[in-house]
């Protein structure tokens, strides 16, 4: 078990805090920021997240004595940056876009405020945490959409990291799902789990009966009986025998969902059980999920694709160097120029322009001016919608955005960025962002 | 910071356990099957991971009292079954395919025998663990085949969430890479780890030569310089002038590769740097190492591609109940029949027919016997090689498969199995797995 995120760190960001010691110049005050050059895969929209447990990890981000051992022993920094490392405790102040916010390309999703040595050390924890929980989430929003208000429940954590399969919970979650079936991310995160039983309660039986007897004695008729492990027909007759017209769900795994779908509901409906819900769960996605919009499902289960982000399993997102002070009190914008990967040197602050219906039109990003400062061109607050807040400031994280609170509102923020972009946004195709960025 | 591994677990699974305790089913002995049933995206192969660091797992899988009173606490399961969960040690047999090992559709790559109970509450840990890693190692493989002997560092920490980027750098390792940039992942499993600096570094001092100077202040004139900051032309020039004809490499990250790595090689040469090496790191990934087949570059690092499976990012895997006692001593086989998702019943032992050039031709499942038992046919020792290996015995580990040291067991074994596969399996494009699996 791991102590500490502190080496959840690519070693790079240590070795160049050594030399940066060395050369005097590990004290800058530097402006960094974390954004993305283009949505995954093609979307409309992105939403973010991670943004809260983020924070959490930032403020547990510390070197004790086993990773400063560690750090000794194999040579990676020298003394001086060592007693550095054993004091850290990020003292400095992000602003980012609220967890669960839209994002489009080049919005300022994160900016991290503090000497250099104190912000590029967190650079792979915040786009670890940024990449994978953005990425579950963008894709989850997506299936939100197509679902027309069914209850979705994410189950893919046997298609996780282990630990990732928690994190990918709670980005789905704030993305509208309904539960989860992981426990972990149930006693962490707060969040709803679900889950009764697999093929194997039913093989596991000597009769497909037995195991329904079984399952409806613990969990009484309320429950949900998976029908297709031996012939889907069959199981359905058979578990309105045994449960009797009260039951309260059937489960399909398996088969062409859309055709199979229609005749479990006419067989339900025949046997008088007119109650009794249909929850779909093979390998679905946003585009089988969309394909099921007309049939009777009354529930969704997600696994593999909601995990993996549907095609997009990182969001692309980079931390990137936009301006520092030198030795000196102004803030110096900084660049790379060089081919392919060009990126807007400066602070920067973003709001989102709305029209009169407010529906989104723009992604203004402000350059030059800090978060705190007033963006250029007065914006008129009924039409621009400010989209950085302070997160931590001077080393103090805001308590509202962490835990299962800040879980809770995130998940209510993204449901009403939803109500605001265009209804192109929502078009599964792939295509362009669904409003531009424009740079003042 | 989680303590135990126990809540990584689909709220399911102690459904099933609960209802079974119940119904007097839970003591049943069973038998459990973690199997692909098909390669990730195209591929001709694919390359075991995970399994020394899920056999950790399953021996940390407790149920202390804070797990306890949580599940108690929000009714998932009911006395008898905490009191259960409360005593879980697993106690019976996992038998599997040695990590690091080449598989196919169908392997049986894991083989669990224990009670009913015992057994299903590890299923989501044994497919997170196997799904991700596994997708990982089979990615990083094919890059590994086609570098031609040039080494890769794995540095894709920011672009996986933070604790499958450890799993990451871990399984890219048994497939072949020769480091990674995350730290933790040296700490945990003792893999070398690699970086010196980013773009930010440069872009911090006040001149591209100021930044090199630095450097080479610190780490001496063996270092890896950053050269396409701004100019990679005038980088070169520069790292040359600041380090001299010694530099021990430059790092490009940008630019069309195989021109740029040409030209670079061509300046380094004329400047007298004839030993200095050029590494490459821009969003690599198997096509694109192959593409550079012909360029003189001495080392790759990658990232994005290895740590989301190039495209697969979970290899498919399922964990099947496959056989059950009943009340009795006899093995029965069991099997899901309904449409899309069969699998094959019974207890499966497999090996790999070699030819007389020991090159495989077959993977051959011998269904019915134990993992133990002896296959049909009187294998021929020499030209069948057994797949399943002893991983836990009556609950106790095999400690060689563990820890750093299994770690490097599993690189030396994938090693030496790339030997034996045919040369068709290192063709890059789509197609049938390079061998077809046999069940007798």
């Amino acid at each position: 078990m791991i102590s500490s995120p502190a080496l959840l760190t690519d070693r790079y960001e240590l070795t160049m805090v050594d030399a940066a010691i060395q050369s005097g110049t590990a004290h800058r005050e530097c402006m960094f920021e974390a954004f993305a050059r283009r949505l995954p895969n093609g979307r409309r929209y992105g939403i973010v997240a991670g943004t809260g447990r983020l924070i959490e990890l930032i403020g547990a981000f510390r070197f004790e004595d086993p990773e400063l051992d560690w750090l000794r022993d194999n040579g990676v920094v020298r003394q001086p940056t060592l007693d550095w490392l054993a004091d850290y405790r990020f003292s400095g102040s992000i602003w980012g876009y609220q967890e669960g916010e839209a994002y489009f390309p080049g919005s300022p999703l994160m900016t991290v405020e503090s000497s250099f040595a104190e912000g590029v050390v967190l650079e792979t924890l915040i786009l670890s945490v940024l990449n994978y929980d953005t990425s579950v989430a963008s894709a989850a929003a997506r299936m939100v959409s197509v679902s027309l208000g069914r209850p979705i429940a994410e189950m893919g954590s046997r298609r996780a990291n282990e630990k990732s399969a928690i994190a990918a919970a709670r980005a789905a979650y704030i993305a509208g799902f309904s539960a989860t079936s992981n426990l972990e991310a149930g006693r962490t995160w707060g969040i709803p789990t679900m889950g009764t039983a697999a093929h194997s309660f039913t093989l596991l039986h000597d009769t497909e009966e037995d195991a329904f007897r079984a399952q409806v004695a613990a969990f009484g008729l309320d429950t949900t009986l998976l029908i297709d492990t031996y012939d889907i027909r069959n199981g359905v007759e058979l578990a309105v025998k045994v449960a009797g017209p009260g039951l309260g769900a059937v489960r399909i795994d398996s088969g062409d969902l859309p055709t199979v779908v229609e005749a479990v509901r006419e067989q339900l409906d025949s046997l008088g059980a007119v109650g009794t819900k249909i929850t779909v769960t093979s390998d679905l996605d946003e585009y089988t999920i969309g394909a099921l919009s007309g049939a009777p499902v009354d529930a969704y289960g997600v696994g593999t694709s909601v995990v993996t982000g549907s095609g997009a399993p990182a969001a692309g997102m980079v931390y990137k160097l936009v301006a520092h002070k030198g030795d000196g009190e102004e803030w110096i914008p900084v660049a790379k120029t060089s081919a392919q990967k060009m990126s807007v040197g400066g602070r920067k602050t973003a709001v989102r322009r709305l029209d009169s219906t407010r529906t989104a039109r723009e992604e203004i990003i402000y350059v030059g001016d800090g978060p705190e400062g007033e963006p250029e061109g007065s914006p008129d607050s009924s039409r621009e919608r400010r989209l950085m807040i302070p997160l931590i400031r001077d080393g103090v994280a805001d308590e509202r955005y962490l835990g299962r609170e800040g879980t809770v509102r995130a998940r209510q923020h993204r449901a009403s960025v939803m109500q605001e972009l265009p209804v192109e946004a929502f078009r599964l195709g792939h295509g362009e962002p669904v409003i531009p960025t424009v740079y003042r």
